[in-house]
Parts: C-alpha cells; sequence; structure tokens
C-alpha cells in the first residue's frame, strides 16, 4: 500500500494509475491524500527535505534520489528595529540555488519510480537549472524547453548540468500546452512547475512550511512569498494545513503574495474579488512592459487560482512591488545580512519591507518572507542595473586607503 | 576560562592578548589547544558546522554570526562502478559557494569578539565574496584588496554584498606583506586566509572533517583535496587529528592533495623531500602559463609547508592535473552527479580519477574528494573554455525533437 492517494481535485475520482499526471476521469488536476495518524519524520535524512517524504507523493521512498534539497536555513534580520521577530526562509541554500529544487525533485523521483528516463521542463530560468541538476543526479536525461532569445548566460547552467535544450519560436502560453500534449503523446515524463503539468512536483513546495515550523516551534503569524506562476504560495500554505490537521500546530500564518507591479494579475483579482479562472485569464495584461522580475512577471499565472485561494484562506493579501523597489531591497539585504540574492527575491524583501511599515503588524508577531532564489545564477543581470563600483590604490598609499576603507568611507 | 589557548608553534608561547594574530614572543605562527576531554558537540546548532565550536576558537560561542556555514552533503558517487564507496564532500552549498565560508566565519568571530568593526582580505576570489557576506551578516565593513585586472563578474558578489573593493597595481606577493602590515599600523582586522596572516580562520577548516567522520560513522581511507595556497588541506587534516586525539576514529584518512599542472610546486616538493620552506621559494614558479584553475595556481604557496607537512604525515601524496583535465572533470560530474562545479573543483574530481585509475585503491576502500567551490559564481569563465549548445525547432516539430531529445540523441 502507498502512503497516499492521488485524487481528483474536481470530481474525487481516486487514481488507480500511479504514474497518470492528470484525472483518469475529467482530466481534472490531482491532490493528494495522506493518513496523517501514521506520518512520522524520516530521521535517516539529515538535514535535507527527505525526512519529510511521508507527506510527499513519492512512490519508492527507500531509493530517492536526492543532492540534499531543502534544509535551508531561517536566518533571524535585525534590519527592522521595531519587530523583533523577522525571518528569511533562505532557500539560496538549495542546490541549484532555488526553492525550485524541492517541487522538481518530488516530479523527479515520482518520474523516475514511474520508469521514466528523461523528464521535460519549459523554463528559461530556476526550474530548468533544478531540472537538469535533479535529473542528471537521478541517471536521466534533463530536456529544457524555453522561449527564443534568453540570455545564454542565464541557460548555461544548465548545458553544464547535462541539459539538452531546445529553443523554440512562439509564445509560451501555447508552448505549454504544446510541450504537454507532446509529452503526452510520446511518453515523456512532465516535469513543468505547473500543477496542470505535473501535480507531484508541486507537493514539494510544502517542505518549507514543514522546516519553518519546526525552526520555530509553531506557525509564524505572517508568511511572505514572491508570487510568480502561483504554485509556491499554494504549496507552502498546503504544507502549514498538513500541519494544522495533524495536530501540530494550533494557528496557521497569513500568506502575503508579492507581485510585480506591473504584473500584478493576482493583486487585481484578490482586491476586486475574483472567482473565476476565465476573469482572471481576460485581465488586460497582454502589454506590460520589460520588468527584471523575470521569474514574477507572469500576465496570467498558471497557477493563480490555487494562489488566490490560499492567500483568501489564510486572511492574507496581495501586494505589488516596483522593480526599483526589488532592486533597492536586492541590495539592501546583501549589505545588511550578507545575502546575495536574485532581483525576483528582492521583490519578496520589498514586499517584506511594506508589510513591517504597514502598521498591520505587532512588534511580537512573527515574520517569514521567503528569498526564493540565489544572485550567483545571474549575476551579470544585476550589474546592468547596478554598475560595479571599486577603488584603485598605489602601494604606497594603502595604509591610508585601508583605514578610510575601514571605516566605511 | 575560554575553551581554547593559542600557542606560537615555534617557541611555544602561550599568548596572552586574545587579539593577537601572531606571537607575541617572536611573530610566529600560532596554533590552538583544546581541552578535548571536555568537548561536547553545540545540538543548539543544527545543520551547520557551528555545532563544533568548542573545537574552534571563537570567544563569544553564545553570540556566533552565522549565514549557517557548513553541514553541507556527503554525496556517493556512482561513476565508478569498480568502487562502492566513492563521496564528494560538497562544499558548493555553503552559503556563498565555497568552502571559504568556514574559515572565514571563525576569522570574523574573532575579530567581532575582539571589537573589530572591519576586516581586511586580498583575494580576486571566493575568499573576497566569503568574506564580503559574513562580514555584512556581522555588521562589520570588509574591505577586499585584489591586483588590478580582475574580470567584473568575478568581483561584482562582492561589491554587491557590501564589500569596498580597493584594486592595487602591484606583485600579489609584494602585497600581502603591505596590506598585513598596514592592518597592524591602523588596529584593522586581516582575515586573509593564510595561517601567517589570521591563524584563527585557518581552524575552520577542521569541520570539513568532523563532518565527513559524522557522516560516515569512521574516517575514509582516503581524503582527495584541491590545494591552492594550502590551508585547507592542512586544516582537513588538523580536524581528523582532533578526532583521533579524542578517541572518536581509531585510523586516520590519506591525503591526496591536487595541483595544477603548471603550477605543482608542492608536487615537487613532496617528490623531492624538500624540508625547507626557503627551497620551496625557490622552486623556478615565475614564468608559469596562465591556467583556467586560478584558484589553485599558486606560484609559492603560502601555506606550501603546512600543507607539506599534512600530506606526508598522513601518508598520502601529491599529484597535478592540467586544464584540460579539470575542464573534462566539471563537465563530467555535471552530466554524471548534478553539480555544477568550478574549474577548480574540476581539479579535485580529476585528482579523484587519476587516484581511483592509479590501482593504488582497494574497491572496499572509502574514497572522499572534497568539492570545493561552485560554478554559478564564475559561469562566463566556464562558457568561454566550453561554448553554450542548444537546438532550434518550430512549435509543430515540438513532438520528434522532444522524443529525439529525450532519447538522448
Amino acid at each position: 500500500m502507498s502512503h497516499y492517494q492521488p485524487v481528483c481535485s474536481d470530481c474525487r475520482t481516486v487514481q488507480r494509475d500511479p504514474a497518470a499526471l492528470v484525472c483518469s476521469a475529467c482530466n481534472g488536476y490531482l491532490e493528494f491524500r495522506y493518513d496523517y495518524a501514521a506520518v512520522a519524520w524520516d530521521e535517516r535524512f539529515k538535514g535535507n527535505m527527505w525526512r519529510y517524504w511521508p507527506l510527499l507523493p513519492v512512490p519508492d521512498p527507500e531509493r530517492i534520489s536526492t543532492l540534499g534539497e531543502g534544509g535551508t536555513p531561517l536566518l533571524q534580520v535585525r534590519a527592522y528595529p521595531d519587530f523583533d521577530r523577522v525571518y528569511l526562509k533562505d532557500e539560496t541554500r538549495n542546490p541549484t540555488g532555488s526553492h525550485k529544487d524541492r517541487s522538481l525533485s518530488v516530479g523527479i523521483n515520482h518520474g523516475r519510480a514511474m520508469g521514466a528516463r528523461s523528464s521535460i521542463v519549459i523554463s528559461t530560468g530556476s526550474a530548468g537549472i533544478s531540472n537538469a541538476a535533479l535529473s542528471s543526479r537521478a541517471g536521466m536525461v534533463s530536456v529544457v524547453v524555453m522561449s527564443a532569445g534568453s540570455p545564454p548566460q542565464r541557460l548555461y547552467p544548465m548545458f553544464a548540468l547535462g541539459a539538452v535544450l531546445v529553443e523554440v519560436e512562439g509564445e509560451i502560453d501555447i508552448m505549454v500546452e504544446k510541450v504537454t500534449s507532446a509529452c503526452r503523446e510520446q511518453g515523456l515524463y512532465s516535469n513543468t512547475t505547473t500543477r496542470s503539468a505535473n501535480p507531484y512536483q508541486s507537493e514539494g513546495n510544502k517542505t518549507v512550511a514543514y522546516e519553518i515550523v519546526e525552526d520555530l516551534g509553531r506557525a509564524p503569524e505572517w508568511v511572505v512569498v514572491p508570487v510568480g506562476g502561483g504554485g509556491t504560495i499554494a504549496g507552502v500554505w498546503r504544507g502549514f494545513r498538513d500541519l494544522e490537521a495533524m495536530g501540530r500546530i494550533s494557528a496557521l500564518p497569513r500568506m502575503i503574495g508579492v507581485v510585480p507591479r506591473d504584473y500584478n494579475a493576482l493583486e487585481t483579482a484578490f482586491d476586486t474579488g475574483m472567482e473565476e479562472r476565465e476573469d482572471l485569464l481576460a485581465l488586460p495584461f497582454h502589454d506590460a512592459p520589460p520588468s527584471i522580475l523575470v521569474k514574477l512577471a507572469h500576465p496570467y499565472p498558471p497557477d493563480g487560482m490555487d494562489a488566490l485561494g490560499a492567500v483568501r484562506a489564510s486572511q492574507g493579501f496581495f501586494l505589488s512591488v516596483s522593480d526599483a523597489e526589488a532592486l533597492n531591497a536586492q541590495s539592501h539585504v546583501g549589505r545588511s545580512e550578507g545575502l546575495f540574492v536574485e532581483p525576483s527575491s528582492g521583490a519578496s524583501l520589498a514586499g517584506l519591507a511594506k508589510l513591517l511599515g504597514s502598521g498591520r503588524i505587532g512588534g511580537q508577531e512573527t515574520v517569514v518572507a521567503v528569498v526564493s532564489g540565489s544572485g550567483y545564477r545571474e549575476t551579470f543581470l544585476t550589474m546592468e542595473q547596478r554598475p560595479l563600483q571599486k577603488r584603485s590604490a598605489a602601494l604606497e598609499e594603502l595604509p591610508a586607503v585601508l583605514a578610510r576603507a575601514a571605516s566605511g568611507h
């Protein structure tokens, strides 16, 4: 007997095919049931997320393939003197530098146990790098499909990690459909990080919540998450819900979703009480301007309804930040906390600053902001926004130059 | 009473000044004594190296400043079918992507406890990034001194992490002396990763050994370490020695130092039985050609005698690898294990392959290779060596293109 059961979130059909990625009856999204009473963390796994496998849909927990995803630090922040309990969940510490390793690793372990020899993702960013690394580790081929014209330096790690890169001319939305149907036709494993493409991977995000609760001993009052496609915030929320259902926490956090100012479909949908996916898709975001927050700038977040549902259920809200605010926060967290993050994580930190400044939060409440990805993978992009500064000195001037520099002048 | 005692490694004078970085009596290098019988790991620190603080020279263990250094995974390698027990110690998982975080964090915590407001390092690479991050986290100013002409993308993370970058025209050897004396003159804290500049930082490397032993339950038979300045391999060896002295391991590993082919002063010194530092400095490495292994290419390794001593005491040896071998191994570990490492870590892996191919190792012996730094920080450099490859497809060709790519063709 498996420790989980896939169920259609729509028609509630219990699935018999352990390999199916959509409902066999209605093509609906799958969700997963676990026997909460039987769950115990697996202490054989130290310092990574696999101790939580009893709440992850992996068919073969005795043969997990892993680079040690998760187990990331919760760092206390001292930059806000009026707030005692502000933390960063430092997801830059994952194997490929982003939280995507959690979800893609669940997908890879599901696919591998189902006999897949390869996995396909659509991505020009973190998911592509992550899928490449985890596929290689599992002895599988990774194929990353992307729209033409992505910066080669962003793509390079995928190539270095053995992935086959396929550039396609065309719109991303059409591409998702085409790739998903091509995968089904050809019997290829789809690991794209949307619930419609693969509901297994989406469960990996829950482990962020498990780790936060384990470190704090309880749930925080507030959790700030950068939102692109919407799958991450929905998954983290499900993680807290699991723990509540198991009686391990007595209160749930409020989830704050941070979106880019010019791609704030979810903020608009939330503020106007939107209920239907069709209404979300009808919002006028066709011609939004370019944004440095590439990983969040989804005109039509594919898991948007899940994200909306999570934020509403948690009594949270969405807020939006500008590129300038995100870059500013990125720079600030580097100087004040020692984290070099990507601009999209800067958005989360700008959202954190806004939340703390909003007057809605008490000084004794606990706030956790998710720092989703490291900056090292895209140094060239940040450099374009804020050029490198350095000083020159002749050897004989060194004592004076050092003394001045060390005093911060 | 402090849990450690600084002692001169030369004249054996016990030091009274807890801030001194060299012997007060003879200017010799300092080493540290610990009361082994009193040592217990501090279980309050989870998933990082600070559980080992009782064997680290930090004056104020109740107020450690940390980003969660260490606690990195030991990954079993399946690429060598004749060997069952080959592991990679994945130091790319440190906060700034390299093992330098361990040593520099000990230095920062020593400096901070001594009242330093800033710290100075000489570096164009990992140590500079690490010092920048850890200084910011500790609320200190980081000043990084470097020779002119380093690639801006390699330097950028230091700037993003708030460091002041000072470029100096001149030879690196003269620079080290000038910076060290300037620090003393100005009362500035020197955190450069050589034992002569700062013996405190060098103790951080010991924690690599502690973690390996904790994961394996014993010491491996062989440990492969990439060697640049020489401080890392010497520190890792001291870690194993500590555990032996404490009775926690019954056998010591043999240490294999891997150096670049054209900068193999230590291999030469080892093979010729060299005993004196002066003889090492007299070796003819003035005009060695440029190497992609920038982090290892020291004509005159500053901690070379320590490295030699460690390798000899362990009954190990040195071996050298070419740039091409290192790049090849870098590419291989990406495709086979899912790690994107820097070229200098490729050297360690090329050394591992040579060792396994040498016939000196039994199939049941345990071998650990230290993977010192991540490739994400220097993608541009690896790209120059091995250009990105990708395919293009029209949307309608996707099913066929994906099927071909997924089958590895």
